[in-house]
């Protein structure tokens, strides 16, 4: 696959549309698949996620695969209703946030309509208003990673607004309180996009009662450990929900990742103990980078955003992969630089921080 | 959920598009949960997938679900790639043929275009339309289920053509000529969708090579017993295979569901004696609703179409489900109506045709 490259105007009589044929495509982060490698780019978890959920596959998958899965996910749409208080309707299942993320915009966005996301933040957010053919308004955050007045001004034609809570790759988070002013002020959809805020200490679900503009988009693949599932959800009032639902694929979530999801979501106490770690190596991976020379970012995600006063992150980054070891380097234009570093296990993370001090790290 | 009640213009600072309000929203096809219902309603396959499906999923639910799968579905992509003879580039997986026939939609067709296919056939490929804001152009069926010039004609904003091959309802199917010289008359993609194919006796996969406007959409869904598991896959040149990969989720397949359909494309026996039992099965279900008097359309699917001239199609559908059998009820405006029957087991069968004898049809 060379999706990178520069492609035709069009493919002999296939005429792809202008705004795809602009884009770059998505690059993922690395996944090395063969080797050994201490993987810290993707923020994934480091541990395997419940045994429950393996149970709930090993089991499934002898379960009447040749029906199609439940359309609405029902099991888990009355398991996530019972963990956040609400009705099933306020929930919709879907393949990965990133699938809800998709079905937003298709619903709110038409083509030079507007979508505003704060930057640097998620890239998927850019993605898919080029894929819709939108603009995007990307608001920058100040360097302490607050948002000026601009991001709640008026503009002609927004429609949508989306609000990553932690924010990645910064790990910072607003609060409730300011999240909900802002959904006050505005007059289009804010989603809130909490892929990571089970490691912190707060979540915007229960806004969404009060404010029916305020969406919060959920995913199982870094907290319970499934990214390899492909499950995430949102919950939004139930009109909203209705409409959604026209948006997304009609069995949009697979027998198996339904079982899986339903089962992550009631084991409970696993995912307590899980987050306990997450915090505890968090704590253990910034004090480390602190001892270094970084400077870094308090976090509320399962990773931390750090930048060095003397080291170069690029070369940094380069250094790092050679000896094994995989982090994020992301450069963002008219932003700058850094290096983000997912949670690992506590042996990870003594291996990054060995191979910072045996490259001379601090300098 | 209510999804086809009427909705509000908006719901609260929400604006949902204007093309989104409009629709109904897709109603699949039921799903009975409980009890023991005989279900040829929703072309199933009525027997679980092979044993090696069913061994992949349960080793993989131990492999590292942590992890994010490989993006582009690599080890299915390789074989897919020697079971048509073609390189890996020119395959790309999704999410079920659904993921892709968005996918298709979204990188070919902008708001106020067009797509053309034929009525009755998919009724998902109206609702891409209007999901995308396009315009939808139904070329009829004649009676015998052929088209007629109206299919190629010229016509202003036409940007894809879906296909369905073998066509559901009808299980018709068009030669593999007729195709490639439809595709050569017209300037915009030609979608062969061949979710049924593996039932007939004949594929497109091969005029992709020399038609640089056919792409070929597979799914694992039907003739590999798989509905649940939410997999398929397109054929196209490898420059539009670049191309749609930027419209596509970044992990649209999880790493089950990629194991499990490896897995089903590498036991090609057990696909044979599958297919062999469909369609010795479509023959006894076929002989035996003609012996009931209806008009039955030679199927190369696992599924029937059958109309009777005596009997009120609704009220035999309402009666058979009263006994435990669902079948299809289909009402097509400016069309008609009649039954879609699924090939099931030869009990399932035998069963269907004692209720409609003691029904008393034929009558």
């Amino acid at each position: 696959m060379t999706e990178n490259s520069p492609q035709p105007a069009s493919s002999g009589n296939c005429q792809i549309r202008e705004n795809i044929q602009r884009m770059r495509g998505y690059a993922p982060g690395e996944q090395p698949r063969v080797g050994k490698v201490i993987k810290l780019n993707t923020n994934e978890n480091p541990f395997p996620p419940s045994d429950k959920v393996v149970q709930a596959i090993q089991q499934t998958a002898t379960a009447a695969l040749q029906r199609y899965p439940d359309a609405f996910a029902t099991p888990f749409r009355i398991a996530a209703a019972q963990h956040w208080g609400v009705e099933p309707e306020w929930i919709l299942a879907g393949n990965g946030s990133d699938d809800l993320l998709t079905i937003l915009t298709r619903t709110f966005v038409g083509e030079n309509e507007k979508i505003r996301y704060p930057y640097p933040s998620y890239v998927l957010y850019r993605t898919l208003a080029e894929i819709q053919g939108a603009e995007y308004d990307e608001v920058l955050f100040r360097k302490d990673w607050t948002l000026g007045p601009e991001w709640t001004a008026p503009t002609d034609g927004l429609r949508l607004m989306f609000l990553p809570n932690p924010n990645s790759p910064s790990g910072t988070r607003f609060s409730k309180e300011q999240i909900r002013d802002w959904a006050d002020q505005i007059t289009c959809p804010l989603v809130v996009d909490e892929a990571y805020a089970d490691f912190s200490q707060e979540s915007c679900v229960e806004l969404v009662r009060d404010c029916n503009n305020v969406i919060v988009t959920r995913t199982l693949s870094k907290s319970y450990g499934l990214a390899g599932l492909r499950f995430g959800y949102l919950v939004a009032q139930p009109e909203l929900v209705t409409q959604l639902a026209k948006v997304k694929d009609s069995y949009n979530c697979d027998t198996l990742s339904i079982a899986a999801a339903t089962a992550a979501l009631m084991d409970q106490d696993w995912l307590s103990q899980n987050l306990q770690s997450i915090q505890s190596n968090r704590k253990l991976l910034s004090q480390g980078l602190t001892e270094c020379g970084f400077e870094v970012q308090p976090s509320e995600a399962n990773f931390v955003w750090c930048t060095h006063p003397k080291q170069h992150h690029q070369t940094l980054y380069q250094q790092l992969k050679d000896q094994g070891i995989l982090v994020r380097y992301m450069d963002y234009p008219n932003w700058g630089d850094g290096l983000r570093i997912s949670v690992g296990t506590s042996d990870q993370i003594q291996a990054l921080l060995a191979v910072l001090q045996h490259l001379g790290v601090p300098s």
